[in-house]
């Protein structure tokens, strides 16, 4: 990683949120034995928030401010370096208690992040848990932290897409954020093309794997039953299967969801496309809920973030499972290495 | 299991599928260390077949032909008992090619399993798997063996349960084989509340839980963030949980269903009630795909099945599970025993 010579940004989220003692505590961990070295980054913002929030947890974490990214790399080893926001005050740590100004720091860290690591000033960009509402109320008029880091790259939402990936596991839902009744109208076999074909060149690029296999999930049950139950395989998931694989994919489906996620099917494929959200959700949190790692592929630009909201009600009481922050850190150093040796 | 008495009878299914080697390979390991004994149990029909089946696992099979359920007990140790059919003719094992005697034995094997488990001379029923489109062209007019089951014990097809039950979780799907498009639609407090209630009774007589813990699921992602992606959680999810808490039941809910089924959300519920078919199967079989159990909660009898199909592919192979065959046979000793003891 360290050849890379470049290190991560991350973004601190809430500040009332579990953030930034997840932070804390992977860097703490920084070392930890039977692991890889963990990639260095800084984070943007809340020198005394981390500070003190890594406190919570019994954790002595000593701060590097910094004034450019590129101290970084020395100062990691050491102490956690941190970027100073211009204008930024000392705000008081309050888990558990988000306000206002509290989110206008998260959108000021999540803000200048991205920046710098869409000018290259870092490898890589791990974005903290924020709260949309919270968000929203100081102005941010995105509907998550993925179509703010799209727009950011001037990437069409279209082509940001997200994948949840665990240990075992990694999913992309097709359709994202929308009621389960308005899914069937949502699928089309155009939207499922252009999101497999995003997802298999990042898959090629970032990830490693030469020629990704893609599993592609049925939207009904049994996979339609030859049509009993649902024609949407048939008319939409099957057709986006033969264009894949006309295009030189290597796409199998539509498979019957209930049993694409057995171990024995999921050695099979590298990544499962699903048609929604909880399609996707559900076998990646049932299998390793403390790991997932949130990640948007398509983008000129490395962007993860660990697979779980602020958690509000349990921060600062040390019970957050730092997991799923370091290996969206660990993640993010690994695509950015192999973009660099690209 | 042997204060009960009476033993339990476990109807064929295709004889082309792996209902009979894996009911073989079950019996074969009867007295397998580590594990309770198994319940004692009778085939109806396919003496020769079963056989044979075993034979195409290595296993050579001893068959003890009765002609009455009670002699099964006392055949069950050396032998694995067998009962007759009427008319019934030596049938050829052919694994893998299913034919229309296949189907009409299979359907005589559930029709004669299901007669004599009603009467009581069977003290529970176990079904092998069938091919519905099979067991419809010589006649069979349900939906599935659930539905012929109810039927059978004069129960409504909506108070006719399917649980599906594995060793880490169990879940009802409240719709089961209908298109997920339908889903909303098909939803309704009054069902939900229905099928709810019909859960929680069964679990106390059958399982043993004096008050089962209800856990119910959201449909929408997020479980419709406050309205914003779908409204059935305010409109048609939590009017039921509000009424089952009101009926005395222990149900909490709506839940998100992507954190739903993480381990330590699995350790604070006895059931979830998923709103369609993959959101009950997802998880189950994620977690346990060789073990799961389909029984049938509400009915006058106990009926449970291993939650897979024929498997025409791999049968004769040696190569099914007979994992959820064992588990099936196995809860349904153990469920009569509680309400022989009731």
């Amino acid at each position: 990683m360290s050849g890379v010579g470049v290190p991560l940004a991350v973004s601190l989220g809430d500040p009332a949120g579990v953030g930034p003692e997840l932070i804390a505590a992977v860097w703490a961990r920084r070392a930890e034995s039977g692991h890889a070295p963990l990639p260095p980054f800084f984070v943007v913002g809340g020198a005394r928030l981390l500070a003190e929030a890594g406190a919570s947890r019994g954790l002595a974490i000593a701060i590097a401010p910094i004034t450019d990214p590129a101290q970084a790399l020395g100062a990691f080893p050491n102490a956690l370096p941190v970027l100073s926001l211009p204008g930024e005050a000392d705000a008081p740590y309050q888990p558990g208690a988000p306000d206002e100004a509290g989110a206008r720091l998260a959108l000021a860290s999540l803000t200048e992040a991205t920046r710098l690591t869409v000018s290259g000033a870092a490898s890589g960009l791990v974005t903290g848990p924020i709260a949309k509402s919270r968000l929203a109320a100081v102005g941010f008029a995105h509907p998550g932290q993925t179509e703010f880091v799209a727009q950011a790259c001037g990437v069409a939402a279209e082509d940001a897409v997200m994948m949840l990936a665990g240990p075992r596991l990694r999913t992309v839902p097709i359709t994202v954020h929308i009621a389960l009744g308005a899914v069937p109208a949502a699928l089309s076999t155009a939207l499922i093309v252009r999101r497999a074909k995003v997802a298999a060149a990042a898959l090629s690029r970032d990830f490693g794997l030469a020629r990704p296999r893609l599993a592609i999930a049925a939207l009904n049950p049994h996979a339609g039953e030859d049509g009993r139950m649902g024609d949407e395989e048939a008319r939409i998931i099957a057709p986006a299967v033969a264009q894949l694989r006309a295009a030189g994919i290597d796409a199998t489906g539509p498979h019957s969801a209930d049993a694409l996620f057995a171990p024995r099917m999921r050695e099979s494929y590298d990544l499962a496309l699903c048609m929604y959200h909880d399609q996707a959700l559900i076998p990646l949190k049932t299998l390793d809920f403390d790991a997932g790692v949130n990640t948007t592929l398509g983008l000129p630009i490395i962007r993860t973030s660990p697979d779980h909201g602020t958690a509000f009600a349990i921060a600062g009481k040390g019970l957050a499972d730092p997991g799923a922050m370091a290996a969206a850190i660990r993640m993010a150093g690994e695509c950015a290495a192999r973009r660099a040796t690209l």
